[in-house]
């Protein structure tokens, strides 16, 4: 494969920037551009410390598509006021993919916060019913990212792809869509089935690998290749079911934190190429 | 509550020996004598270090049920002679069911072992159908025990309840049944419509609890109680469901390991009247 070649292939790629935790979003931008990538994914920490506008310049600088926000959600709370504060929050991050150009905020929905885990359910499709009219006024669209099981308590208490089907069909499901995580979802005996069943509503596809055995609850991520996930016949499923969107690399994981980040986006790249 | 109505209503609770995990077979066999324990859950690297006959002697010694045996499964491998021994290993099991007076083994199915995820299912629907007609002949039964998701690489295939019925309707539903273990399905967004539909077919109930956020993937599981786990709600299911048999405290903890046995099994008595 020659290097025009290798580079159209990688054309979906994009960089989750917490993949480069230590980079700025600026250094984030200008490594993707260095890297020949044409898609970024941000994460709200990283654009409040360089300022809303001037992350969104950078990246058009830099020639990118912003291919989603992270994160909105967070919608359980053990008291009216918190839940409030949680939606409002939601809303400033509908705005802030309006001025980045993402057309997807990331829906990570929130874990118990001290609630039994219907209530904490229950908030999550009320907190979404909440955003969906302002999100879909400004063009922006809700991808419900369900998380693995093992982040039920703390981050999501949506866990599976039907059950985040299921959710988005109780609201509407031609607003609310899908982020399909091959990290989160990989193990689930259900999983094409509900992939087919997302037609249309896949918004959003991220990639990394399950280690064996895993190295941590929160950080035991690993670059594709390097474990068990079966990623090239997820993304099949995922594309046959007409999803045809930027490919987000998203890896937590203090080994590749703290590595050269030149040298993550070399290794993801020859990955993604080899593995996905 | 007199302690005589505190130790009719610990009647049904069932040391899993892991929970205590330096004791041998006897140092937990007695410390159960000592709780005013009925029953105990037994580990075969546990029974293969103090004998299988000299086992069950001192469980029968000590006035202990067997509650379950862990255990059976493990089926997948990458080459055909390595699953011949597996499905040999589960009749010695069934075996050293039989022995110690265990109506139960509890099958922790096996994970991918280096194959597909599907051909690994297979391999474990196979080998439980293989060794069904000897676990029935011996009047041994067959509990599907799902595992969280965070183990479907190394430990089980088998993650949700649905999935061990489904498995179970496939092989013989008359007679292979599931189970249902607090800490790794606790999070399942179908799992008390799941508990419904295994009326009968419960063979086994364990309880501990979900630490936020959890100290460890394998060993970060809490004592009744200190966790988020609505274990009372879930054990009112699983009852209402049919299941009246003892219910087993098993927990892998570093520091529940470190405690002075004896206060384990206050400590576990005490939680189990309070939370379960």
């Amino acid at each position: 494969m020659n290097t025009i070649d290798a580079l159209d292939n990688v054309g979906l790629l994009s960089l989750n920037q917490y993949t480069t935790r230590r980079w700025s979003v600026r250094e984030a931008a200008e490594g993707c551009a260095r890297a020949g990538l044409r898609y970024i994914g941000l994460w709200r920490d990283k654009v409040a410390k360089t300022g809303l506008a001037e992350s969104a310049r950078i990246c058009k600088d830099n020639g990118l598509t912003v291919s989603s926000l992270c994160r909105g959600g967070m919608f359980p709370a053990a008291s009216e006021p918190q839940r409030r504060t949680n939606i409002d929050d939601n809303r400033r991050a509908i705005e802030e993919c309006v001025e980045l150009g993402s057309s997807t905020l990331v829906l990570v929905c929130g874990g118990l916060a001290g609630c039994a885990i219907d209530d904490a359910r229950r908030m999550v499709r009320e907190g979404i019913a909440a955003i969906l009219p302002y999100a879909s006024e400004r063009g922006v669209r809700l991808g419900i990212e369900p998380l693995h099981p093992m982040f039920a308590a703390d981050r999501s208490v949506i866990s599976m792809l039907g059950q985040a089907l299921d959710m988005a069909e109780e609201i509407d499901p031609s607003r609310v869509g899908v982020i399909v995580d091959v990290y989160h979802v990989w193990w689930d005996p259900d999983l094409f089935a509900q992939i087919e069943r997302a037609r249309g509503r896949i918004y959003g596809f991220h990639v990394s690998d399950w280690l064996v055995p895993p190295p941590d609850v929160l950080l035991g991520r690993g670059m594709m290749g390097d474990g068990v996930i079966e990623i090239r016949r997820i993304r099949a499923a995922v594309q046959a079911s007409g999803y045809s969107g930027p490919i987000e690399c998203e890896i937590f994981n203090r080994d590749i934190w703290a590595m050269p980040e030149d040298e993550v986006l070399a290794l993801m790249k020859q990955r993604y190429l080899e593995h996905c």
